[in-house]
């Protein structure tokens, strides 16, 4: 039980609300493969291999957990030994898509599946239940989506990590190293700032800012150049952390401080504009006008925000035509970045959980273009 | 193209084959998405995340990439530029799976897909074609499973790369250090030694490595105890290491001792039964009667071994029930092991290529229980 992060009445709880929300949904059940969902519903960890494990909810039954049985001990570690779940296990050669069939309803007509269920599971499962599986995305987005007051805690953790991992960064980026050589020393740092896991180190200096997925190469660092760090890491609960900052190498341009400037305010709107009611797509408007005003539109390629907890990327995405209200517990990135092509680019990046009337902050890292280098 | 570890008319002739056989399965196109399927067809790294990226292979037509916008290079410098291969992008708002449905036949009846394909976007394809996908796996198993020379050097660098890892294990391995302290050097051994990233790193002690999936824990090593040490990478090209080695800290018990010795011969029979003809159950075979003949037949949890390549688990498995015939190029691990709960455990492997006449054993460090500490 070391590491399960919570108690088991928070998974008891979680597990009946999918189990309602399903049958609310109209779903007959719910088979839930590894992935951030599993994790979420019973703290087990890992993700999809060959072998099929898989929580399968009755909407009206008693859910079962089917798995290899050299994962058993794993899998009661998590909560389903706390919870008493009834499991279902198999070896190699027996049939684990007949086992799942077991544990739902007979000749069910609608069956929701996690969304990082592999087809490798789901063509074989769907062809057994004869029909096609549909997303049991909008069931769990409704459970994951709003932070409960224990998640925010690891939240604010997760923050605080990357943070920390933050302040040092301008002691590692000196001109002359490369991307990969101080992405290899911010790793180091995200893990001893209390990371159970480097989920990703962007470094991208000068020309390679101005791709927003760029993560890192053996381009050589130069003076006076500006570099986007974007990192993140899951504390031991499996919360995650995700914070870009921009540093300079030295003294920057005057126009790429000023543009800088710019986004930062641009950021800084975005953030003041979160509050419950607001949608997400009114948030990811409040940055992007402030670019706009600056003629600055065109430089901003991607969506403003996406969800955090569990995994990474979740819902909500802030992002034009998402009209989601926000509520009390959503907690999210405010991303807002510019990017011009061959010559650099820029991005601020803080997770926000939506309070009862504005939100709180969780990365508090110094927001502005900060100096680098020796 | 820096990264591309192979010449482009090698992945234009994957693609071609990749064409011909779903053809001769029956289907009408293959949709292949992120994974190892991808890797092997077009060198596109990395894996799935919410937006769509995938292969389109219509059987009797041309290939299409799917792609979101902000991928486009990442696609372009894999194969994709070279073969000038037609690219349909997409950005935020706008529909992939109508890019999909576009670049395969119109109204297919069977459509295959790459079985790391997530429901996510598995289930959204099926609704607009109108069907349930099947596996692609079939048709691609065929390609993967028999490597070229060009395939079978990669695997044999990753070999060395990691047989020179395991020759640092010992001074590594000290009586008071943790799992967890020893599995870290061993992943910085890893990279040193050649490989591009660690995929795993399993160091099971005394009772630990009688689970034969530990993976690694905080808890401290003993004297005379036996640890197992399974581990393995990714070279540059891709391609997979996947060896272990059993280790004593100290002195061993002269009956594990003896019965390491059983286990090293059961996986040298493994060895020697590998020929082209033979089928990966007659391999399965061969190691677990040895261990039969020692009364240790109920110590064996597991297959003799997996396929390696692209990636670290993948066709053929050697295993009771695989009638499969090897063949010349086929690469697989042979890794018999012996498990006594709450007691101790010990596996050996070795990864080996199918020659004219034999195999050829990628893995050399020595085989014997292997003695470690000060």
């Amino acid at each position: 039980m070391t590491h399960l992060p919570f108690a088991p009445s928070v998974y008891a709880d979680r597990l009946g609300r999918a189990r309602e929300l399903a049958a609310d949904a109209g779903q007959d059940g719910l088979v839930i493969g590894p992935g951030a969902d599993l994790r979420y519903l019973l703290g087990i960890e890992g993700d999809t291999i060959e072998r099929l494990t898989a929580l399968v909810v009755d909407a009206h039954g008693e859910p079962v957990v089917v798995v290899p049985r050299m994962e058993l001990a794993k899998v009661r570690d998590a909560a389903v030994g706390a919870l008493g779940l009834r499991v279902a296990d198999w070896v190699d050669g027996e049939d684990p898509y007949a086992l799942v069939v077991q544990a739902l309803p007979a000749a069910p007509s609608r069956i929701g599946v996690s969304d990082a269920l592999p087809a490798l599971h789901l063509v074989p499962l769907g062809e057994r239940l004869g029909l096609r599986p549909e997303l049991a995305t909008p069931v769990l987005r409704e459970l994951r989506m709003v932070k409960d007051e224990a998640e925010i805690t690891e939240l604010r953790r997760a923050g605080e990590a990357i943070d920390a991992v933050h302040r040092r960064v301008p002691a590692l980026l000196r001109a002359g190293r490369t991307e990969r050589e101080v992405a290899a020393d911010i790793a180091a740092a995200i893990v001893e700032e209390g990371h159970r896991t480097v989920e990703f180190v962007i470094v991208a200096s000068g020309p390679n800012g101005a791709d927003p997925h760029h993560e890192v190469s053996d381009r050589v660092i130069g003076e006076g150049e500006v570099v986007v760090v974007d990192i993140g890491g899951a504390v031991p609960s499996g919360y995650n952390s995700d914070s870009t900052r921009t540093y300079v190498v030295g003294a920057p341009e005057p126009r790429a401080a000023e543009r800088i400037a710019v986004l930062v305010r641009a950021q800084q709107a975005a953030v003041d504009a979160v509050r419950p009611g607001v949608t997400a797509e009114e948030v990811d408007a409040a940055a992007r006008s402030v670019l706009a005003e600056a003629g600055l539109a065109d430089a901003f390629l991607h969506r403003t925000g996406h969800g955090i907890g569990v995994s990474v990327h979740e819902e909500p995405y802030i992002a034009p035509g998402n009209g989601l209200p926000l509520r009390e517990g959503m907690a999210f990135s405010i991303e807002p970045g510019i990017y011009f092509p061959g010559e650099w680019g820029s991005r601020i990046e803080d997770i926000v959980v939506v309070t009862a009337d504005g939100c709180e902050r969780l990365n508090v890292a110094p927001h502005a273009l900060t100096p680098a280098g020796d």
